[in-house]
């Protein structure tokens, strides 16, 4: 599914293409974040325009909220959503522990509570890939437990190990599977944990390896622990990743960890940062944070971002989307998730056109020269 | 501005157009309501691509939210929201008696304090004029007094009194007018006003026609007075009203309301039902109206109305806008509104045909036997 078309030679860097069976993604890709089978206020049409080729969905949200049956019945999430385009699911083991209450986890699987109306479900790794299979996404992703930071070394050893067990279960009901797919041609991915511990990282990796599958995902990030740890898996456990599969920085993707994680050869990201921050009143500009709702907006007829392309930038001043915003207008929110998803697509654009040209490191630094920023 | 192409052989009703500096517009016209410079939840692309030539939006809102002299500075109200064909703004006499505190009305103006932030304004006749140009709006509205329902025969009389000495002021301003327009070919309408004594209307209209404006509305409609009352004051009033005019029935305009009035010569229309009701969850379809948040969408894969050709009826199903609006989702919000203004624009085409193909009364009896609404 994977093929890598550039090496970057000043760093770790590279480009390639995932073909799914519905279409190509270039990678380095960002993927905005559609968790309810919809990227927040924006359209499947206005995604289209702005280049968007794969986002994330989540198989914890759609199984509770509208269920997979019904999605299947539809002939599948690309068909549900009206998003002929690529989508990669994730699996719900990071919602079980975040948003469902009373969960219990055992070796079979984990026992929870809806987040919306309490009823009990349990979720083994049988039966997420079933439900990953039943919306026919391109991409599913394993079920694992993300274990929260901070951890002990001994749950986090633990944890790690029943990860472990759960991702062949997870491999070998995908590839022994009777259930109905509306897509025939569906990936799975692997997902590294191990907390911060770096020599459990390590074994994850290696033993996740072994069991083989189309990418690897490093998990149990961006779930609170400082900025430099993160950093500090991601360099140490991304060079342990094969090559030529894809690489994936689950929950990561602000232009600092684009620029730093695709250094180290990340090739996947999703971040809520462009449509939460949206939402928010924040414009993300290649001069740095716009807070549009600051009183010094009200009579700037600029554009959001000077000399951006988007279908806000050519169309809407800051003036108007500040009024907008101060008026409680849902047409702000929708504008600026629009601009700061286009903003981080121009972003990977940036940053792939330095991978092919071998400037990657005096790109970067003139993008932050600039930008200066500080997303997380 | 205005030229009568089609007359109806079986009723009142007659199609026209009018000529703006921003374009033609065909009547009898639905104009959605763009109260703070924005029709809540859509685009202006979104605006266009289903046939909005003019929409209204709100003196007294814009002018206390940016302001007049911050939209004038940014090029005209056209410019700064993005919006090239036509606008009518109303003076604002409504919003002044129904959202400001503390009003005081002399035969000067209007004394009131902001519902933003409670600062004091006083508008006046000269003053509303003044802001309608500023604001460059095409079609510019007579400052009223807007009186409540019910209201004492005295009390009605005086105020429109007070309402044909303050059209007789505006149309002085209007014409002497030295204020710096960015729109030079803008119109001014007069407004009948009487509550619900068909005297005073008759009076109102008689005396108001004298002053002689562009267009005339009835207003002091849909303030709380039961439908018949309503339709036995646009009945008997309308057809005081010059011929040769645009006459507008402002802020009524439920499919029964478009039907029965432009049935007895109203070209002009305007109303919050399509964007208000989407909002709560409710698409209006040529087969009466659809509550989306009801059980028995949740699995329904059709579109919101059968055959509707609008941009959410070709991408998106009744089941998917059902999750979205349970989930939610803003978009559910937006899909609704887009989907019932395009239904309107669509009724209104229908009921144009049906002037054109002289058949009025029937359409209107085969209209009614599919939709059995009741939108007031």
């Amino acid at each position: 599914m994977f093929e890598i078309i550039k090496k970057s030679k000043e760093t770790r860097a590279r480009k390639g293409i995932m073909r799914t069976a519905h279409g190509e993604v270039n990678t380095p890709v960002f993927m905005p974040v559609a968790t309810q089978g919809t990227v927040k206020t924006v359209s499947s049409e206005e995604l289209k325009k702005i280049g968007t080729h794969l986002f994330v969905s989540n198989a914890y949200h759609l199984y509770l909220r509208p269920g997979a049956k019904l999605i299947n019945s539809a002939g599948g999430l690309h068909k549900y959503i009206n998003w002929d385009r690529s989508i990669l699911t994730d699996s719900g083991g990071f919602q079980v522990y975040s948003l469902s209450t009373l969960r219990k986890i055992t070796k079979e699987g984990v026992k929870f509570q809806s987040h919306i109306d309490g009823s009990s479900h349990l979720f083994t790794p049988e039966s997420v890939m079933d439900l990953q299979m039943e919306l026919g996404s391109d991409i599913m992703m394993c079920f694992d437990e993300c274990v929260p930071y901070p951890s002990t070394y001994e749950y986090a050893k633990n944890s790690m190990e029943m990860t472990i067990d759960w991702a062949k279960r997870c491999k070998k009901q995908f590839v022994e599977s009777k259930t109905e797919r509306v897509n025939k041609k569906q990936f799975l991915f692997g997902i590294v944990q191990g907390s911060t511990y770096l020599d459990l990282r390590k074994e994850s990796a290696l033993r996740t390896i072994e069991i083989d599958f189309d990418g690897y995902a490093l998990g149990g990030l961006a779930v609170g622990e400082p900025a430099d740890i993160t950093n500090e898996i991601v360099v140490n456990t991304a060079p342990l990743l094969p090559e030529d599969k894809p690489r994936y920085a689950m929950g990561v993707g602000t232009p600092e960890e684009l620029w730093a994680y695709i250094e180290n050869g990340i090739d996947v990201f999703d971040c809520v940062l462009p449509s939460r921050n949206g939402r928010n009143g924040q414009a993300l500009t290649f001069s740095g944070k716009v807070n549009i709702r600051n009183a010094q907006y009200s009579n700037d007829f600029g554009p959001l971002d000077e000399g951006c392309s988007c279908p806000v930038c050519t169309e809407y001043s800051r003036s108007f989307i500040h009024h907008l915003f101060r008026s409680g207008e849902l047409l702000s929110l929708r504008l600026l998730t629009l601009h700061n998803l286009f903003f981080m697509l121009k972003l990977i654009n940036l940053i792939s056109t330095s991978i092919d040209e071998d400037n990657f490191l005096s790109q970067k630094e003139k993008f932050f020269d600039k930008y200066k920023g500080n997303n997380r």
